[in-house]
């Protein structure tokens, strides 16, 4: 090619014609992925988790790799994400894992269990503790790969008509809540029922069910459950964290390139972050107008405390007993458990501690 | 050009010659940039906090944006690095900005005050409290645009020599001691010292200073103060969290393409996530070999905690006074905390207190 036609060709390149495109394609390929969401809109929080994540995904990579996020049931109902995923009818679902406890109890364990890890030290397991390539080791036999994106923290214990004031009330209550927090509960004559965000109000005005769990005041409000029932109990026992993760489509996962797989990673871990951030930004004001709207506060006793971690600790010998991939990783949680409490307990807690006390007296 | 040029063209592009350089820097330009840390190189933790970064941002660009990281002193002096970024002698600078308060005390609000926010407040203050704004509204000043990267968690109050029983114990004591906490400690006739991390075991060897601060267990036991101080004290009341910023020259930000920005934002927010990962990972096997080596334990009795409390609230009436920038973002971070700690000891701080009562019970 002589000089002239090679100028030529280049300065086509730079104005983005076909003659460039290879180039462009091999730094920046166009990707379109589907994520299925189990939360509904209104949530700018929970479902938010995944809108953020696009946002930031399409921006590094100068919007070539976009994600179109739908929210619960719009494609796939919010508790079959992961058979969609499975089947390739989305790439994507942005979910809480335990949703899935029915397919095998081990799902629960990257999400949320109860009286395990709080959200630091989660972080901590996923990435330091080996918690990301357990769940993922476990994850690639249903054909999918998962990354964290996004957690609560602690969440609230839920909104009941009556008191729990012993292990005794919780009998014959029949309470929306999640994960396997709800089979625990049956020890205690709790009848669980699991129930998508968007359908708990009217079940909870219909008196179809008694109580329910969610998230924590900012969420709850939204869903409105003071309305219709005023005792608001803490802590969630069952959700000392509650990770929400991107499960992708494990050959959707394998056919990234290198970058790709790292930018969606990276901004996974972001929104993991911003989640959380956002949540203890918006939840102090909820709380104040819940409390102003009559809403009795009320802590669990420590004889409920104690009944409920009980019943957790059959709960977990039963199924380490009976399912070696659960045990495998549940021994890994509370191997960290103990040593990231021990160190937890000294300058974070105690700092904590006096802030609390400081602020009370104003 | 003719289709057998033209072809050929497209064919030199694919292979990576300079034919198609231009469409490919449009995508995913090579930039190359200097980052001077504030930290030594054997603190795999807060000088690893900029590899994460490089190495996370090099992943997502295709290593076409790649940072090369130097350690405290081998480009820069570690207390100079912000000098550095200003004058453009490197693009950018891994530190804790609170080295820089001389400049002006209000450098020390984005990294750790007394009595401040927790980890999990302050990543919340910068997304979703306006922190990330109000800082680089006042970094604009010194040329710097700064993007949280990094974070310790809460951190020790230190080692010292003497036991510290009442506040009249930190009479004439000299101390290695960084940001404005030293400024608070001289109300109490402590004898501050600003001292680079490399550098404090001698000067404490040498009893040059009679006690130190750092980070926690894990720095702390690789730098080898128990050796030289056994008495560990905690919690660290001006490092209730501890938040490291890169710090990027503002000509160097605003030239970066949009998603280049974007993806330094999101390789730093992953980096910050990442570090307080890998400390509460780390942490705890250092506290229990600390402990098993001899170090005494020691809380910082409420008589201290309060002394301090009033000195640091002094301080900062006396800073709010005569200086506007800081009292702007003072104000903001004293209003989100009272909010913050409002929500924090509901179900978080519950939780934790049967966590860690749990624990105790064995």
């Amino acid at each position: 090619m002589k000089r002239r036609e090679f100028l030529k060709a280049a300065a086509v390149g730079a104005a983005g014609s076909t003659v460039a495109m290879p180039a462009v394609a091999q730094s920046l390929p166009s990707v379109k992925w589907r994520i299925a969401s189990s939360f509904p809109k209104s949530l700018d929080t929970i479902y938010g988790g995944a809108e953020v994540f696009a946002k930031t995904l399409a921006d590094i990579t100068d919007n070539q790799f976009q994600c179109q996020v739908f929210a619960a049931g719009e494609l796939v109902p919010p508790f079959q994400t992961v058979d969609a995923v499975q089947n390739n009818t989305v790439e994507a679902t942005h979910t809480a894992s335990y949703y899935f406890w029915g397919k095998d109890p081990t799902f629960a364990l990257g999400c949320s269990v109860p009286f395990m890890l709080n959200t630091r030290q989660m972080n901590s397991w996923f990435h330091h503790g080996g918690g990301n390539d357990l769940l993922n080791e476990f994850y690639k036999g249903y054909n999918i790969h998962a990354i964290p994106c996004g957690n609560s923290g602690a969440q609230m214990g839920g909104w009941f008509r009556k008191e729990i004031k012993t292990p005794g009330d919780f009998q014959g209550v029949k309470m929306r809540i999640s994960g396997f927090a709800g089979g625990v509960l049956t020890k205690l004559g709790l009848v669980p029922q699991q129930i998508a965000g968007g359908d708990i109000y009217p079940a909870l005005e219909r008196g179809t069910i008694d109580a329910t769990e969610w998230v924590g005041p900012f969420d709850d409000e939204k869903l409105g459950f003071y309305k219709v029932a005023k005792y608001y109990y803490y802590p969630g026992w069952w959700e000392g964290t509650s990770c929400y993760h991107l499960m992708v489509n494990l050959g959707k996962w394998n056919e990234l390139p290198k970058h790709y797989q790292a930018a969606v990673a990276t901004a996974a871990s972001h929104a993991n972050l911003e989640m959380t951030a956002k949540y203890d930004a918006r939840n102090p004001g909820a709380i104040r107008r819940l409390v102003q709207a009559g809403v009795e506060l009320r802590p669990f006793s420590q004889e409920v405390m104690e009944a409920c971690y009980k019943a957790s600790n059959e709960t977990y010998a039963e199924l380490n007993a009976k399912n070696p991939a659960f045990k495998k990783i549940y021994d890994s949680l509370v191997a960290f458990r103990g040593e990231a409490y021990l160190w937890h307990q000294i300058a974070e807690y105690s700092y904590d501690t006096f802030m609390i006390r400081a602020r009370a007296r104003g």
